[in-house]
């Protein structure tokens, strides 16, 4: 089945960060792929797949990157799809990554998620698509009651806690 | 005709940013709407628009707030539609706003675009409805070729510029 | 015996942080209960106990969370009562959430303490309610002299080290 | 009639920011009183000041300062009174300020508001005086229902405004 | 004459700050050219820039942008010509460009300068330029000891001003 | 009379920021010079009065710069004197010059004011001149009664004034 | 014999920062002592501390505090000796206690050095009492020959080491 | 063979982030040497050093440090050869050392890489030589186009993995 989102990352060590997006969609049944990009060690091949995303069939693209993230900025600039930037933490506590993604110039969005917000991409990629798929939308409502209950279930067991005040 | 895109902001001082989002969903002649909501001033009704959004056709919301900027955030924890989240500039450059929008848990994301990034939040809304609407897509393409000509033609200005070094 | 201060957070991974303000509590003998909410996971749960509180005998409220931290400023706009706000480090030091909690709109204060300052939390929740109960305000007053004692006696110990220069 | 509430401030440079806060005691009728004094330049009246205030029928200070905002803390340290802190910028968008209130130590809280926060400040000292006072409760569910009344209207307002996309 | 160094900018915008670059070339009789690419709105002309520059004999590249500036790495990741990246000031005081710019990845520097630093990257410029071209260097000397009279000049003008304490 | 205390700055521009300095050496009758110096462009000059300061009779140094602030790095690493750093605001608010001059490595300490704190910087030049002449301790203590006066004085004009809830 | 330097921390969780100033002064033969008050839990003891200081022989003081770092202001608000402040980081990377410490109001200077900077801050005293002592002055410029002896040697050593590129 | 690039950094504990430097400059077949040098511990060895390093042959220079990192900028003030200033971390995530070296005054540049991207400072180096050296155009190329192909051998193995969701 052809993938209709695209999970790209600047580097091979922002994977164990991404895997919680290829996981969530794969949970979610999107169809999806995976890959290593880099903006600045092989910009020709991110310019390929930039272009050439929306004619495959994707629909939505996820690009996480650390530092001078421009991977998802260089993608937005060469296709209209939606892209979702996610700022990879390696320095400076991903400062520099988020406002790398998330400052883009009038003209050219990244639709910016949390440092190291892999998951929060995943679903946000599959709210865009649940716009036209109502089967997602329902898929996404029981996703966030089941949030709830988790919360809800935490909830009963702190209240059988008990606490001491500690004169030390 | 019934708006697809919805425009709520936490103040009506936020009018002057905003209105560049809409300017460019008039262009696009994309329906929506625009209304004044307060995450805290606001809570109920913040909460009835949230959950009626969905149904009554909206597809994208673009939501703008400054400082402890949570509307973005409470919308999106009450309905599966995307969340684009304008961190308006009211204190601190901005930046308490972009990280109170930004850094959402795991579970709820908001698709963030820069400080005061009104107009990128409305290409950002029309990329997202273009996922599953042809027409819109070429004219996001047309818009992006009106980008490129402009700085080409500024590049042509730029060119007959002549400059002097001053000793003082 | 019914709470009088509630403490909430937003996860139950912010337990090790808060239980210092339910010991302290404990330790005051002021009657409190404990639960996890989440602004962004269980809106419905947050939005009926902070309508809830104030018929149930709460006076005070102590909410913290972290990353975009909104639960205090979700329970405020819901309830007149004080709400103090603790700001959970899990991200960026905590800035995030700290900015998320103290930076809010006129109309609708959190009381805010220092980054995972669940200690000072519920002093000053005792303050509050010792503005009207004087048998508080003896126990305050009691527990500040044992503060100042401690300190004292770490002087006195400090006092006996000696200290060499050592010139490698 | 004996101020409950009493408002301090660093500088008198403070009274610009720190009037809104008087406008709101005068409107809520809590007797007040204001004053400059200096945790620097006058420490003794400072001290006096701290020590007397519980002891004259101060139920809650409310202290503003700028830069290395030390006020709030000094006081805090120096009676069981809830202390509020203002951060007031005068320097760096006020974070030098809002970092040295909040950041009080364990055992010392200072209830913090947003930088310039002075209306937060005594909207926060009724709601502490209020957990004694259900009239002052109502007065205080009266101003909420007040703001938002005014967010309802501004929504009016803005659904009579036409946007058009301008081209160049 | 061809053009040896090569100004880019992201915006037309950044003029008033980058002609200070072309006024020092000038002044060092450096042939430059000037224009203006957005490596987002104009990703292809950036390319054709970036892989042409060093067939038509550029040697050093200025490359100019704000907010998630882009600009200069883009063009690093396609010449192995040294690129100097000037960081604009746009937003939160030009540190979303600066780090946009300088914290590049393994394998593709650029050689950042100052917010704003447009003077300094065309000295650095000609500094490259003359670690092969004796006779800048001496240029580079002259300009040198140049600066320095100006703050002896300076000095000798601030010791003739008198200074009285005023007590107010 | 030779001057005491040798006040420096990066260029003529810091000096409407250090005139405060040179006011409050004068009216503590402390006798001063004042100069620019630019560590950048007059290293050599720098260095010049770094080594041949103590000889001359002085005791205290202030330096003044802003940005990358190596003015009193440079200087403390050239003399046993005590230096004392200004931080000049001319971009970033003075963070980039505050911690130039603050971090200083192990060996080789700055006595660092606040941003633009030439004021303080000199009263602490006289604090440490002080410390060998008990006329000048005199003289700071009237200067400290002095500041008090003020704030005790603003104090009693704030005591007139009324204020009234504007309820629009 | 009396003390002419003293350094006091906030709390003994400062000492291994604070005991490098204690060898340095054990060092360089200048008697001193070493104490913790605290600013916020022990008020008084700091009121009588700063106020007798001066009074019993002490010139020089040294005061490291963490978080909201009130010591040093506190203690130099009620003497005319000059107080060194170390900002220690327990919080924020120090950022909270440099700016506590450093930005002082007009009237009342800390001399801040580095975030942890106890060294640097024992040798700042040192400076300050030599102003006025020649052993001690000869004894700070033999110290600094000793760096610079320590800098030198490791040079030679680097010289030693050979580097091969590793191509994987 | 004489040395075309000079490293210095400002201690030997600077040598783990350096030796990526001295590494790629052996693979490239670039005569270098390496010494450490202390802008504050010995100026008048760094004076020296900047001073000659013209004469002997050198061309380029990298200056690393941290904190308060003075040592690229005092180079840069007495040579006109291009300095590259490599911030090392070792406070406050590098951002005081990366501001220190980026943010020099007009007229005296530092070429500013990456917080301790010395592997960049080397690249840099490299192709500031290449301008005038066609064999290290070559070798530059031919070291871009192997980062390319890690990338794409990556990717390649990245497109094997599988990745499931987990429901916990």
């Amino acid at each position: 089945m052809l993938p209709i989102v695209s999970i790209v990352m600047g580097s091979v060590s922002d994977l164990p960060v991404m895997e919680k997006a290829a996981a969530f969609l794969d949970g979610m049944e999107v169809p999806f792929e995976m890959q290593a990009l880099s903006a600045h060690r092989t910009p020709s091949e991110v310019e390929a797949f930039a272009k050439g995303a929306a004619g495959r069939g994707v629909k939505v693209v996820i690009a996480a990157a650390g530092m001078s993230a421009h991977l998802a900025g260089v993608i937005a600039s060469m296709t209209t799809l939606p892209v979702i930037g996610v700022p990879v933490n390696s320095s400076l506590d991903g400062m520099d990554a988020l406002l790398s993604i998330v400052q883009m110039p009038p003209g050219i969005p990244v639709a910016t998620v949390g440092i190291n917000g892999a998951l929060n991409a995943a679903i946000l990629a599959v709210q865009i698509l649940a716009t036209s798929d109502t089967e997602l939308r329902d898929k996404l409502a029981a996703y966030k009651e089941d949030l709830k209950k988790k919360v809800v279930k935490a909830n009963e067991d702190l209240s059988h806690i008990r606490f001491t005040y500690k004169t030390n």
